[in-house]
């Protein structure tokens, strides 16, 4: 097992950063324009990416946890092969002005070369969310900021 | 043992992505201004940084392989705890218009806080390699992206 850990640090209130993890409309603002669920424990969200104006890919999370101001996980029900069963959460805590996120992506059987790309790809849309909610501007799509050959 | 993944593509070619981390003034240009040392196998380098003025920490790191167009390797001689003993390598590799990076940092011994940091300060700075390479600007300062209270 191996994971994907990142940490950043958001000007903000844990609350505000929570609505942005809690909900469909603040996830779509920093992750992908096209979700759609519910953002309630046992509920699923789900996430279609773009690039070039044509689908590249979704996944369906099923939210497991939602503390306000707290915790935020979800399990992945369905996408790309190797995400299928892993989790994926923020915590949250205050740290002087700063809301600080611990994100998780838990449960990799292997560190494949999609997973050095994930790693990547998580950093850059943490850096969106942190855009979104210090800036009101989140690069919510995987060509706002390209990284490599598969976006 | 747990650890960083990263994966960026450059396009450009191979010799230019490994010129930018095989030599100091490669690596000056997109981690930190402020690197001494040798770009040789056995030799070492030594990188600080500075934050709003402040020197805020160094590695030394001492060079294991140099393969020109294929892989860097590093082994971290001294910085913070979590880090001595440590490798970093950068394996390159040429796909349709792209280099491609793999990054990897071995052998920490904890998933602690800080290494979460460092996963998501890495992205960054390979973001940075690759503006380097691809415009002729790098953000080789740890103000230029500011990512948590940490820096």
């Amino acid at each position: 097992m191996v994971d994907i850990l990142h940490r950043v640090g958001i000007k903000s209130s844990l609350s505000v950063v929570y609505k942005a993890l809690a909900t469909r409309e603040g996830v779509a603002a920093w992750w992908t324009n096209n979700t759609s669920g519910e953002g309630r424990v046992g509920g699923t969200l789900e996430f279609s990416f773009s690039a070039d104006g044509v689908e590249i890919g979704g996944f369906e999370m099923k939210i497991l946890e939602l503390h306000p101001a707290e915790l935020v996980r979800w399990q992945v029900l369905n996408g790309p092969a190797e995400w299928i069963g892993t989790t994926i959460s923020f915590e949250l805590k205050l740290e002087g002005d700063y809301c600080i996120v611990l994100f998780k992506h838990q449960g990799w059987k292997e560190p494949v070369e999609f997973m050095h790309h994930c790693s990547t790809k998580w950093a850059i849309f943490l850096m969106s969310l942190k855009s979104l909610v210090e800036t009101g501007t989140g690069r919510p799509n995987p060509n706002d900021v390209k990284i490599d050959n598969w976006n």
